[in-house]
């Protein structure tokens, strides 16, 4: 192989690459990267079996070729490069990447390319288009409700469906659950459903550069593929049954009230530093006019917050875990919500108050 | 205590002196805040008995007291205060603070003040004024060569100097030193030396937030002092033996080369990602008109750079931590550099090209 090409592009390349090449893995293979030439551009791939990644890059090909170059060296190679012309130069005989910036150069041990494990390309049966910027927006909605604990996968998903021109995305980490729908722009004609890792789905919210530019979604029977600029992003799906979302969601409340978010969320955040301490609980109590959420450590001292809100019905009282409210109200985008409460012992239920695409719904702790 | 104050000035009182609270102290006291009214203000003071830091900020006092505040939770509040007038209010009988932004408010379990260890006013004997620009130049380019290993105490200071009206600084980890000196605005009639904490003056250094304002220093036998805007900082003086640092700067040289900074950062920057694996080695060979920088380790491959330089004198070889290197290649401000090179086992100087206040020694690795 001998290439050359700018600075810039092989940045790009290896930093978006990078996020699929894992700390630590126990095969030495999956800590490269595999450099590949077709037709004018290198294609740059990493995976970690369960989310593979490539990006190409304009390259001028003076001969074809391919390397397995090690992930971390290289990356801190290329950041350092001069803003000159660089040429990548290898010896395939014995796997050595000879980096040209002259009048100086680096070379580096590298690895067969033959040992890197083949992504497959997927059939193409079914395959949607979505704008970036919805995309994103979803994303921030919905991933950060699902579960990091490994043990019960599932839960490490979301639910990702597609019913003609409507993409729904729930997930939950069983103790509160987010709901986000769009409307796409043309109608798929397709009835499907899968778990998505969450992980996958927020790399490709990360990656995306151009909030105007449209997403590809191919689906398949084991994994999903998200096509965007010169990125493709590859996941396996998660196996499992995703728990029936619909049957735990209240249809209809006791207590409903309406509330600026920013106000809201200041407050939560200062009950939720004392409540920190403890097991994060704090108390909300809704009266005319007012919210008041305490909070209470033994150690730290209490706290005492009230929030003007509307009250629609029932004055009511519950607890949550802070976190959970803290969480939803920063990535809502709508200057007031609506709480729908029905008892202490039932979930709560927030929306935005502009827009019926959103729903999350928090599980109460129990308290005397 | 009850006094009225504002947000800022509060966020900025105790994010200051949260600086001098150590994570990890055996006195619980210690992970607080001592916080006293006195005339209009609000003082706020920390120590980790070390290093004390305070600082005042005007408030409105209704009733003068004091309180010693837990530091983390504390801070954490004031941070997520609206910004209100904010109220705050201690029952001195229990050590309960209560911080009121109406309509909320948050009660903090508090410590007694009389359990604050005092901190000792300093006899004004000696004292000098520097302007805070050139102290934190001052600082930056000299206290990164002090040891961070504390078995020799006396290394992880900087050895400060003043003669009239010439204020020198030097710090050393026995493997590079760095010394600086400025001439002051006025004579101080003084001739004072003391090994002051590094961290002390980088802590100063960071504080500053107007580089035009002046600082006073305040020298005692075992103590120094830096006052500056509504701050004061005092410091421990490290005892021990400084070692001679005039007796190891070579006086003369045999190979003299001039370069640009940058240039030689980056390539330095470059051989030291290969050399890190290793000892951190890069060799030098002095040519004329080139510098070749060389490092190499056997897992991952090879560096060679190639930089423009003017030569005096003779052709010459070295090899240095690159660590050492590009540390004072990332301080000095000069466009230019000169090093000054006698033999392969004799320690390297680095000057600035536009000055003669500022020099940095490495002490050569001995390679075969």
């Amino acid at each position: 192989m001998k290439i050359l090409c700018n600075r810039e592009n092989l940045i790009q390349g290896v930093q978006v690459v990078l996020r699929a090449v894992s700390a630590k893995t126990t095969l030495p293979i999956l800590s490269g990267i595999l450099i590949k030439t077709e037709v004018d551009r290198l294609y740059l791939t990493a995976t970690d079996l369960e989310l593979g990644i490539d990006c190409s890059i304009p390259v001028q090909v003076i001969e074809h070729g391919s390397l397995v170059v090690p992930a971390r060296i290289f990356s801190e190679i290329v950041k350092k490069l001069p803003d000159t012309k660089i040429e990548l130069n290898t010896n395939n005989q014995n796997n050595i990447l000879t980096v040209n910036y002259s009048p100086s150069q680096t070379t580096i041990n590298c690895m067969d390319s033959e040992e890197f494990p083949v992504i497959p390309a997927l059939e193409e049966n079914h395959n949607i288009s979505i704008k970036s910027s919805i995309f994103k927006s979803m994303v921030k909605q919905v991933a950060f409700s699902a579960a990091t604990d490994e043990n019960r996968p599932i839960f490490t998903g979301v639910l990702v469906i597609i019913e003609n021109d409507i993409f729904k995305t729930v997930a939950t980490d069983t103790h509160r659950l987010a709901y986000r729908n769009t409307t796409l722009e043309a109608d798929t004609n397709m009835n499907w459903q899968a778990v998505v890792p969450a992980k996958a789905l927020v790399e490709v919210s990360r990656l995306i550069q151009d909030d105007d530019e449209m997403i590809d979604i191919i689906f398949a029977e084991n994994q999903i593929n998200f096509k965007f600029g010169n990125i493709s992003l590859l996941s396996r799906l998660i196996e499992g049954q995703f728990p029936n979302y619909k049957q735990v969601i209240p249809t209809s409340c006791k207590t409903k009230i309406r509330v600026l978010t920013k106000a809201l969320l200041d407050a939560t955040e200062r009950a939720s530093l004392v409540a920190r301490e403890g097991s994060n609980v704090i108390k909300l109590k809704v009266q005319e006019n007012a919210l008041i959420i305490t909070s209470d450590s033994a150690d730290l001292g209490k706290v005492y917050e009230e929030v003007q809100v509307e009250l629609q019905g029932e004055e009511a009282q519950i607890s949550f875990n802070s976190r959970y409210l803290v969480d939803v109200l920063k990535v809502i985008d709508c200057e007031e919500i609506v709480i729908e409460l029905t008892g202490s012992l039932s979930p709560g239920i927030i929306r935005p108050v502009d827009a019926n695409n959103y729903l999350y719904l928090i599980l109460p702790i129990r308290t005397n």
